[in-house]
């Protein structure tokens, strides 16, 4: 019975994650589409706003121990990594 | 049974978020205690940046419903009303 609850609040937690995670996937995405066309100089500050609001819910929700430390690291990795290749595209595009 | 888990996992967040609250009343403390001597120009940058962070910390644990939306409220208006203090004495001290 207290298992359930606990796994259900856990899942929920990452379900929370991961939505604004997508949020963040999507700025990326968008940015990636456009270039060449509306480079916005806010763009990077935005995104590394977002990157540190999502790493805190991350760090929140595994010290609450509601998602594993290796499952929040997953998600940030996985970003960090989309987001490396945008600033990689993005001096590219400057040359 | 599953209730007192419930009641257990919201303690703890509430618990997490008073410290991370904590650490930033500190900071505060800290520079209105240094308003004359050693005025870091980093300081207003890195209270906000934790103030930031704070308020994703909250605003998680509220959708995650593991705290009520006014307790989560009433630690940061806290906050906001000590940091305004501290930036009016910041002004002053500039007089």
């Amino acid at each position: 019975m207290s298992s359930d609850v606990l796994l259900s609040l856990s899942q929920k937690a990452l379900h929370l994650i991961q939505e604004d995670a997508d949020k963040i996937e999507k700025l990326i995405e968008v940015q990636m589409e456009n270039l060449t066309t509306r480079q916005c100089p806010l763009y990077e500050e935005v995104l590394d706003t977002q990157m540190y609001g999502l790493s805190r819910e991350i760090d929140f929700a595994i010290r609450a121990e509601l998602i594993s430390e290796s499952s929040g690291k997953q998600i940030m990795i996985k970003l960090e990594r989309n987001l490396a290749q945008l600033y990689e595209a993005l001096e590219q595009n400057k040359k």
